[in-house]
């Protein structure tokens, strides 16, 4: 259920709806929008009558929400959600770019490719410091020292560190150095851990599951929110179907789909989700013209020495073309690349 | 196997290839490209020995071709193929536009599509005679009655045709009327149909199965060319997975996948391959900017109303609208937009 | 629409109904049943009106029918379909094995093969002469002198004869020497060789396509049995997954779905659905506990010499073993294993 | 790396091969068998040379294992594992049945159903306290009052208690109360859960996840194993694919698979995995001759009323007709039925 103020109403007309909702057993969420506010209504206590709210002063109405996700939803806020970063924003009319290796493999790794990419004007660090694994044996990441490092390559940079979050465990720690939390596609179903991120107040790029629907995204969207943390951007990042040559099928279709149902920023990884550095160009274009909000890549300045998944990370000539190519895409799609060419002294 | 010819060899050197191939019992196949020949060889019995080729005048080498497919593989032809429709070509630096109703339903209605279609410059019409369809109680098409009205409207607006054959029966009688055969994606295992088109010479629209791998694909169309049909233009049009919001999931990583694999144009349909109209401007734009050669899209005057699949159909204004978008993207691409926007007196 | 008749009607009353439903431009279907004859109503001219026939003589019933699938529905014939093939049954309380080579490789090969399973009681022998293959390159059969082969081997050992049909070309020529029709899973959206079936009384084994659903593939035996031939087994024989250890995913859900919304028999085959041999026993034994009327099982005597999916085939002993687990295992679901341990002299 | 060492070895022979393993910064698991005593050899710090190894006393062979899964695999330990829980066995000879509600939602509703069920000799019931689920707005269990009610239905019955374990944080509680833990298939892939039960000793249940192939969910046997605990129970729950007619896919290939890869064992959930309870009987039968060691069903007194999924929910006379058919099957496939009808008073 969503309650529709009217535009301009009085400050007192909200809090007494939401009064309303609390004496019911429900939770209110404020949702503010440029033209009018609006207060979703959750919880597991059965359904709400409309008629309830339809009588009260300043509502406009009172609609029953069809889908089974509710705030993340574009029926319960039309205008697009803008995730601030610092002094940058995701969503809206930007096109943002992550970039950065797999995992952080060294200090003087991280520390050089953060310097080319800031050179080449790329504002958000892309590394994992701990990272999940389906084999027991296989690295599983540098771990707090990795952290140290990433945010030793943001304080040289000026750029914002973008790292994952693998269990409610490591979350504090995680979140103490990065800007925004990446939350894994093997993660995407951990309802405790998305709970745990909703209580915090961190950007937080939640990727898709890679057998997940575009609702169940949306659900597990709705999970951190319904905590209270708005700060969410989604990510597509390839799904698990019969083709075998690609490690994954990148679902471009997500993109539009994600933009009709819901008003959260939608970014795209076209490096996991072909597995091919060849691949990696041509799809990253056609995300953008998709409508996609960004792009999260893998860049890599020696990929056959990557220590995980060197064959989908470009090289920086062929990461420094595709920019110019964005650069170029971009104003035809209405956004503007979130690149910073001004002059970094150290 | 592949030979390799040197550049400008003497016509004898290339028959005498040829002649050795045969008297081995396998067929040869010549491959024209811009700056030499080489020679494909197929056949079912077994391996051929290099060094049987490699001694022999004007060879320069003998190379063993890694991939199922041979004749359709870039690593035989290198150049990309461009199919020849009338005095349009497909492929190469040409962006395709094909357009029209799902289902050819009465002389009105296509003769009022195709002008409106023409009047925006489009120069391919696309509509199906024949439908094959899951249920057998549903309409299957207008069948011999809508190739003539089809052929009406090229007559009337100077447009090549694209319609589906859907069985050898029917192939002769289609191909009269068409000028490019559509194989749809229930057809793409029906080898006896694709070595039928193979021993044509009519260009053919090869439709990807919706579980189909890129390399059954692949080998699909080198059925096709096996038999002598070099006039194959692939399409992607959406494949079966979990995701139910979609009606398929259209596979737009298959682009840069058969432009790496195969020298053959491909083309993208966003109509099918998402099932929704709302998607296939973006998917269409998307499909441009993943170095597609083309788009097949259904457009109906009044989708309400289409015998089927009108959810799925863009209006004429939509549809103009991305024609505007598409002006603006293809020389990004490298690529000019094939419309014919000079006057029609009919 | 279905209309039910009563009990021991006059069959004058059959015929009246019949009549109104073609004076209504639709067809007919009469389907006997023990207790009563229904009459199915098909054609795609629009919605019946129930009440046309509720106040006819003898009619119990007008019903609409819920599924899309109609004739093969077990709403309309609730008791299951036996099909006839020589003197002996497939459905009902028989459980059938098909067994035999992928492929007729020579005389001597299917003579073999044949007189060994003959001796363990084997009454169905299959082997394909026509192989349809994803590529233009492999082994494509012995096609007719397959034929000869096969029809060979039925006289010598009295079994009946199983093999493929590839497309309308060949239909009556392999019809001539098969005893049941084999229609692959790439042909079963072959929608005209489907209705060419139709017309013909043939017993047909129609295998599921490996990513179609359990409704398509009874709305492509409701295109058999449109056209008037009920004699259609169905066949699960794997479907396309995200899977890589098996080549298929054998759908063994399928079996009691079918059993469920179907009248007609169904077959399971676990050397095509799994892929590889040690899989097939356990399978097999899996397939009959879960309600299949039958198994149609790969046999080579020398499955490493096999020219097709050796690696998928049961060696003689394996097979004579499986045998012994069915004898058991078929009583305990309500079946009789259908061998015949009768010493033949030929 | 596996080390086999001879049979009837001095203990001091496999401590030095211990010794060796750990001086060259890698671990050691010492896997007793029957006749031998193995060593795998783990860590992520490259290949180890098997020469060091096959000189040394005592030893027979150092083979390098070509399965990223080691210690769960068939090669490192050929006899099946059985699984202890207080005085029953998982696993070998046994064919368990653990049977229940989805959720535990009253306390009883779980002492009605737990009484009843260990009439009819049921050993093990399972029933949800903590309940992952995809809506934020879904019940999610009783928790702590739940694991108190199942600890009194199991106080009053002698049965074992079989319930989920959601995440780290509530691991410890639940594994005081529960006899087994279950991991749900959205758990398959929390690497930092897998490690925490690796921790413990506690028997745990581990689903597949509904899009991992079984070499992942044989990797996530290795991560628990790995860390120690080797009481691992696999389960089968059905795999996400492109039909709809079932929830799932059950997929019954996984069982053969299990069982010639690995030594553990492997049960198999009908009621997630088909999400129907009509298909439940028959493919609980097909999964036991198939070869699983066992089955988890859910029985509810009146579905219609379950909080969830009452429609995959045998009635309790339905799951007794099924219990008499598997008691009949079992000898067949060498398995003894794990029913205890010896009377109880409580």
């Amino acid at each position: 259920m969503l309650i529709l103020m009217k535009p301009d109403v009085p400050r007192e007309d909200v809090e007494q709806v939401k009064e309303k909702i609390q004496s019911l057993g429900f939770r209110s969420h404020e949702i503010p929008g440029a033209q009018r506010i609006a207060i979703g209504i959750t919880g597991n206590k059965g359904r709400v009558d409309p008629d309830l709210f339809k009588s009260m002063s300043g509502v406009l109405d009172a609609v029953p929400v069809s889908k089974p996700f509710k705030l993340v939803s574009r029926e319960v806020k039309h205008e697009d959600t803008v995730v601030r970063v610092g002094a940058d924003n995701i969503g809206g009319r930007m096109l943002t770019v992550i970039a950065g290796p797999c995992s952080v493999e060294s200090r003087d790794q991280i520390l050089e490719i953060a310097s080319m990419l800031r050179e080449m004007g790329v504002k958000f660090l892309r590394g994992g410091a701990f990272k999940p694994r389906s084999s027991p044996y296989a690295f599983q990441g540098l771990k707090a020292d990795g952290l140290e490092f990433l945010r030793e390559a943001a304080e040289k940079t000026g750029m914002h560190i973008v790292t994952e979050v693998k269990d409610t465990e490591t979350l504090s720690l995680v979140a103490e150095y990065a800007d925004v939390l990446q939350l894994g596609a093997r993660n995407m179903y951990n309802f405790s851990l998305l709970e745990k991120i909703g209580e915090t107040n961190k950007p937080v790029l939640l990727k898709r599951g890679f057998s997940a629907t575009v609702e169940e995204l949306l659900m597990a969207a709705e999970y951190i929110v319904a905590r209270g943390n708005y700060n969410v951007i989604l990510c597509e990042r390839g799904i698990r179907t019969f083709e075998t040559y690609t490690r994954n099928t990148l679902d471009l279709n997500a993109v539009p789909l994600v933009k009709k149902l819901s008003h959260l920023p939608i970014l795209v990884d076209p490096s996991h989700g072909t597995g091919s550095w060849e691949l990696v160009p041509p799809m990253a274009q056609a995300a953008v013209a998709a409508g996609a909000d960004g792009l999260i890549i893998e860049v890599h300045p020696d990929p056959e020495k990557a220590l995980s998944d060197g064959f989908q990370s470009l090289r920086p000539d062929t990461f420094r073309r595709l920019m110019d190519r964005l650069q170029e895409l971009a104003p035809m799609m209405g956004k503007s690349l979130s690149l910073d060419t001004s002059v970094v002294t150290t």
